[in-house]
């Protein structure tokens, strides 16, 4: 589409009008394409016409309507910090209309102004078969639909298999509460909260395998953090020596995405007024307890998070901001978690089995995704879903893999949502996905 | 890992063993790969030791432990056509065992032997979580994968958005019974049978966008056909001129997806003896009235089919062969299906209302994929889905990105295992499932 926008050739460009203003002697429309708003203007040389082909008036011209323009590119006297390419505007020689709106009230997203940012976010949701089409929406799920792409391609180049997983399942992965259940010809399943038994399996079977995919989690509230349905970036590997192969595999996997998007997404992450995350060659990982050492030592929190079972929010903030300051790296590994606070796959440190070899990986004082070693060894699993009061019956196939013969593997998985809003600085993660659903909404 | 194979070098390779095989000289191991298996001599110089490092002997291992061979690459002596690499071998000097399986009783893939296929295949689903490692089933999964890939490649290049739209939705897309619903906190949803709804919201933000995701389908019947979830390949794009531009793109796309999987899966193809289909530059498009009177004009049916508003699935065996033969295609699209067969969606021809601008590809005798223009206009959908017995009140979001205005757009969808299967020649499409799900197995 570049080669459209070479100033001094005659052009021909389709689009939705996104604006249209009126002067004295012509006017501007303002066009919308796929990755941003394209400047034409209106003179005396302008002519426009129906989807008939008959002409028409400038006047008749409105929002929405599907066009075709053709004139000449010249360069942009006013330099619109939203256009696609703010160097150029197009002198209109002709509009054609292809197809245009049923109401002459469509909605105008540039003109929406809330005194509350809830009830904007509201709105933008109620509505958002329409509301995506604003620029700020759009360059959100662009960087989305980057994210991913990068994350598919990283991974096959590194010899991973893609896999589709069931999301009807007859066994929930996770644990917990916060399942659907519905009924399948008589029967009670559930929708997948995570894809792990699978792709572990999937490891037996391509030794590295990757996922993208729904997953299901049936949150009783609506908070800016939490989606019902999301997408889950999984990734699962064979033959690791320890848990630090898989940290690395992240860290290499994040630093080919950030330098995608940096790269595929510059218009969209200047409209964002976004700065993506330094991902340096080594990334600082402390165990859990370190982390509280450092923060008390060097009085980086308010309370002394010493002998807990887990990060305090505060901690989360302090420890990023320490790695920042002193190693220039926006990301922490975090790990050796208690193994009471860990699902019951991970695996046990053999040096000190209260705690497990899995990491969380913190962002500019976020957790954004989980991850670490699996046990391998259907002894192992049998012993701990025991020791959690679980029923070994009920994970017949699950445990039949262990004891046919599993590599040493581990792997993560990242909320594809929640990463896109961790980059771009989204407060509420519901920007993040096309559709979000939570307790009240399943519409549009 | 094609360094890896070179003849004269040592090297280190890690996989599960798929079989050990003791002769009075020494005997062979056969590793087990991501992508296939890989022959390994044992003799004098061959050492094996267990996970702690032990000496151990080579009658202490079984098949599926994962292990570390070193070892010289030779010429092979013995070419195994199911060999990964069929031109080498590799003389053990160290077999290191990384994890072992907890049952002596692994399954042995290759010796299943059946009587009645449908057994076989009843006994592979059952047990899938460790069938699934028999190198034919790799093989399928993997082709599965290298389309789903090409699919995504192909039309990123081309400037179309992936994107992910909800599968707990409020109003069905494509009607009728075969919908699963479920309790949503109290209110009544559905897994969605499409995304068409959200796809063409997408193109009035994106213009050109596609989905990879499962579709859903409540089938209460469990035959070759048939699969309940389902992975969907959807496409949509907006500012076409016709559906010959919606069929132009399918075909490059399918062009470019076989090309892909020739040259990536050459050894998956060779393995499962599949040869992918021609796809000329001019895929013979005929209407479906068109269909029926060359196929009566020359004889090539039993039947007289004229006058019937579908086409017979003899039809569509002898439509393929005589396309085959007389334009070297291995695909036919056949247009302008009768409206009241086809989707509410679809837009009438203007020249015979009672048609649509819609179309099937058929590949090898059987549809593939369907597909077609769709309409812009709200009033159209109105007149239609009252017509219909639907109520527009229901359509509530979808109607109303009509009333926004909506360029002309058009898409199709492809069945991925569907797809995986016609291109393999597999007879059942539960083969290109990882874990299928039919009305009878919602496990593993």
């Amino acid at each position: 589409m570049e080669n459209q926008f070479q100033v001094g050739t005659t052009t021909t460009i389709s689009g939705m009008i996104h604006n249209v203003r009126v002067t004295k002697w012509g006017g501007f429309i303002i066009l919308r394409k796929a990755r941003g708003l394209v400047q034409t203007v209106v003179g005396e040389q302008s002519h426009f016409y129906d989807e008939q082909g008959a002409e028409i008036a400038m006047a008749d011209l409105c929002r929405e309507m599907a066009v075709t323009i053709t004139g000449t590119v010249n360069e942009a006297k006013i330099k619109d910090p939203a256009a696609l390419n703010n160097t150029i505007e197009i002198a209109v020689d002709k509009v054609e209309v292809l197809s245009r709106p049923s109401s002459t009230e469509v909605i105008d997203m540039n003109a929406l102004k809330f005194g509350d940012e809830e009830a904007l976010l509201r709105y933008k949701f109620d509505n958002r078969q329409v509301t995506l089409r604003n620029p700020r929406d759009m360059g959100i799920l662009k960087v989305q639909s980057t994210i991913a792409k990068a994350f598919a391609d990283y991974l096959t180049e590194q010899g991973f298999t893609q896999i589709f997983t069931p999301k009807i399942v007859s066994e929930g992965a996770e644990g917990g509460a916060n399942v659907f259940t519905m009924d399948y010809f008589g029967k009670q399943v559930y929708l997948a909260q995570s894809p792990q038994f699978y792709k572990q399996i999937g490891v037996g079977v391509y030794e590295r395998v990757f996922e993208i995919a729904a997953a299901y989690r049936a949150e009783k509230h609506a908070t800016s953090r939490h989606l019902n349905e999301y997408i889950s970036l999984d990734v699962e590997m064979g033959f690791i020596k320890g848990q630090e192969d898989v940290m690395k595999l992240e860290a290499d996997l994040l630093r080919s995405i950030i330098a995608r998007v940096n790269t595929a997404c510059a218009h969209e992450l200047n409209l964002l007024n976004a700065t993506m995350p330094v991902l340096p060659e080594n990334v600082p990982a402390w165990k859990l307890s370190e982390v509280h050492e450092i923060l008390f030592n060097e009085h980086l929190c308010e309370a002394d998070h010493r002998g807990e079972d887990d990060l305090a929010p505060e901690e989360e903030r302090a420890i990023c901001k320490y790695a920042l300051e002193k190693y220039g790296s926006d990301f922490v590994f975090v790990t050796h978690f208690p193994s009471e606070h860990r699902a019951f796959y991970a695996m046990d440190d053999p040096k000190d089995p209260t705690l497990t070899l899995s990491f969380d990986l913190l962002m500019r004082g976020l957790e954004i995704t989980s991850g670490g070693q699996r046990m391998h060894s259907e002894d192992d699993y049998r012993r701990k879903m025991i020791a959690r009061g679980m029923n070994p019956d009920n994970f017949r196939f699950y445990l039949d893999t262990f004891r046919n013969g599993m590599p040493p593997h581990g792997g993560f998985a990242i909320g594809l949502e929640r990463i896109t809003a961790c980059f771009l600085g989204l407060t509420n993660v519901k920007e993040a996905s096309m559709f979000p659903r939570d307790i009240n909404r399943v519409a549009p």
